[in-house]
């Protein structure tokens, strides 16, 4: 049976995804070769890759407008240190808002001058800052807009003229934002996009060319941009898949349509976990709460074995809390069905019922 | 109709690595989970991981002895950053067969001095330099075993003290050699070992540790040694597929076997290219010549045409020379068997018989 999944990352994605994906290892387009073995330099790959691409720009609403798309290797955690290779010339402004922003910040210093503009991390990381002001003489300022491990969410952008490079892992393509508001954007596909093994860049190209080091190649977005995006072989099953799910997300009517089903199906578990006195949210304000990984508690841990029994023989997967916030997490991306939570919801009172 | 598929990689991988994948891509063994939705935390992905890490050791007959392996993003081409990242301090010796080594050479530059011991450049690239001396006060000696655009093959290792580094993305585990001669391989899966998104790094541990610049962690090896290759998320269906590969080639016998196999499909093809009057090899002297990537021209350039219609109407796929070279490139991974070997000596018989 299907399990219902609710992993953070890598994640569950379309059906239909899983379906084409499995058809195309065994015979591309019926061209008698699988997809996995097709060079990158094939017309075949090619689509793929210019399809891919340019889908991502369009849901972002970012096509004639200065920027350009890339997948690349090495997840989000190589984008920390590219980031600050291209642009950081003297320093840079850092919000801290997680673990993922702190590894980002780690990796900066290695190059310039880092200002952490304001940190939750005396709360665990259970709110996003507010009141920060963005130095106007940064080179750029970072930020994460989905905490993924702690689930909370920063609902609107600092002003600033500064280039705003943001850490999209875990929300992007769940909800609309003014996209032409960052300079450069980066996304591990394994949440909203793909499985693991490709990261999307979206780079606004005038922010490019001001730092005086010399990149090496594969560090350097201008070599990735110069060559479509094919400076070396990229990975060609992860662009696939990646494209796959930017279509059926075009099909289901794009971001807006998206989040509308991600606003219900947040909303459907947040008022339970509100509701319900056997939990508790971790996240201190509602305002910050994230759709995409919600965090809670039992409100009494001796029920913690029997619940974990119920949800589990649910077919649930994936719900356990990482391991600095404790407790649960319901990771809902894109393709996760709104049937899933309400399973879940099920779950939770039947627990409350029987506690 | 499955093609013969010659492409120089991403390319052919055993039929029954697809069907596994097909399955895998749908459900993971029963559990209710497609492979690319399941978390590289869950007990299924580090029995995958540390299956392929194993399986590759074990192949390389590098098990106990100070050796660990690595699946990362980036391909090759980040290796030739990585390598110069962790190992080069003051000067490394640098041997030029090609593109590849080319490209190596110049992202080393940005951290030392770089030594080419010896280039064929001269004659693009259609001999291996034989007579150099690599200095024995150089950080590393730097080769490539197999020359994928040209189609040449180091065949003897140079007698060094220092360590060897070796880009061995185009013939790792198609032939014996004693791999305890290298501090470092490393090899893009896409062509012996699994799909394009992930590269096997096999570190002798003891040569690290000897630079004294600061390494970004995501080009640190001992980041990744720590983290027993999941510092960050991994590539998890390349690295699931490369497993499938390497079980597959220990199902065939191993290394060993499958060089008897490799020189079978080699010595078939090169017999054609001197016998048949119609073609002549690329590589100057025989001892060179790579059983992976056989380079061939016409010696008539007027059948081209007619060739180039025979073969893609006899099925077969990606044979077309890389660009620098010209002509015809037949790569014989390992995965592929010998009746396709067969199947382009017959057409060009045929176009012998019919010019
Ligand atoms: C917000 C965020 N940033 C960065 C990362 C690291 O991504 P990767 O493992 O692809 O390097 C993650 C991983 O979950 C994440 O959620
Ligand atoms: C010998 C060799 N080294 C390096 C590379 C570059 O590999 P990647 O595209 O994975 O960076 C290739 C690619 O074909 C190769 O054949
Ligand atoms: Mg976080
Ligand atoms: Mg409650
Ligand atoms: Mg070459
Ligand atoms: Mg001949």
């Amino acid at each position: 049976m299907k399990k219902h999944n609710f992993s953070p990352g890598p994640c569950i994605l379309p059906q239909q995804v899983f379906e084409k994906t499995s058809k195309a290892v065994l015979d591309y387009n019926g061209i008698g070769l699988s997809v996995m073995e097709i060079s990158h330099r094939s017309k075949e790959f090619i689509e793929i890759m210019e399809n891919a691409r340019t889908l991502a720009l369009e849901h972002l609403g970012l096509e004639n407008k200065g920027y350009k798309a890339l997948f690349l290797q090495g997840g989000a955690s190589m984008q920390f240190l590219m980031a600050s290779y291209n642009l950081l010339e003297k320093k840079a402004a850092y919000l801290n808002t997680g673990t993922w922003s702190s590894k980002a910040v780690k990796e900066a210093k290695l190059f310039g001058e880092v200002i952490e503009v304001a940190s939750s991390k005396d709360a665990n990381f259970n709110y996003i800052p507010k009141d920060y002001t963005i130095p106007p003489d940064v080179d750029y300022f970072h930020c994460t807009s989905n905490n993924t491990i702690f689930g909370t969410q920063l609902k609107t952008l600092p002003q600033t003229d500064v280039p705003v490079v943001c850490d999209m892992s875990s929300d992007i393509f769940s909800r609309n934002l003014d996209f032409s508001k960052f300079g450069l954007i980066y996304a591990g596909a394994q949440k909203n996009m793909g499985p693991s093994g490709t990261t999307l860049v979206v780079i606004k190209e005038d922010i490019l060319g001001k730092v005086s080091r010399s990149i090496p190649s594969m560090l350097d977005y201008k070599v990735h941009l110069d060559k479509d995006s094919m400076f070396n072989t990229p990975p060609v099953l992860a662009v696939y898949v990646s494209m796959l799910t930017l279509e059926w997300l075009k099909e289901k009517g794009g971001i807006s349509a998206m989040e509308k089903i991600n606003e219900a199906k947040a909303g459907l578990l947040y008022t339970e976990i509100d509701r319900n006195p056997l939990f508790k949210g971790f996240v201190a304000q509602k305002g910050d709460r994230s759709p995409m990984n919600a965090t809670f508690n039992l409100t009494d841990e001796s029920v913690k074995e029997k619940f974990d029994t119920m949800w589990k023989e649910a077919g649930i997967n994936g719900l356990n809390g990482h391991r600095s916030v404790g407790g649960y997490r319901a990771s809902m991306y894109n393709a996760l069905p709104l049937e899933s939570v309400q399973v879940l919801v099920d779950v939770m009172q039947e627990a409350e019922r029987t506690a």
